[in-house]
């Protein structure tokens, strides 16, 4: 088995109404910021032991599919790195 | 100008207490995974225009450290891309 982190990004679908962002990106021009839009997105760092980067990531994308996103609303990225 | 995106990602400090992370890492054990270990991170992709890559990363650190990241609890750091 290898030690691997698996980096799950979780971020709302092209569309669906994103408040945190919006209320984030009104604060920084009220700060001053010039900025075009602003995306939020929830991300996961999962340390796991798997025989290989293949089986770490459809483990990371179960685990995605099961609690940590959304299937409705989320979609999300799996990356997987040796530790 | 060029439009870039930057992204900055938020994490906490190593040491402090990631409750989210905990309960996170505690209902996937629950639905029967194996994880060593979970963080969980908050990410804001912010398109922006800037003379260069370098000022894009350089206004996007300003809006981490004035907003977006709480340099007591927090680290973060940015990525720029153009689009």
């Amino acid at each position: 088995m290898t030690d691997y982190t698996a980096t799950v990004t979780v971020r709302l679908k092209r569309g669906v109404l994103d408040p945190e962002a919006e209320t984030t990106q009104q604060a920084l021009e009220r700060l001053g910021f010039e900025l075009d839009d602003l995306r939020s997105a929830d991300r996961f760092e999962v340390d796991l032991a798997a025989a290989d980067a293949d089986e770490a990531a459809e483990r990371a994308g179960e685990m995605a599919e099961r609690l940590l996103a959304n299937p409705t609303i989320h979609d999300y990225d799996v990356a997987v790195a040796e530790r």
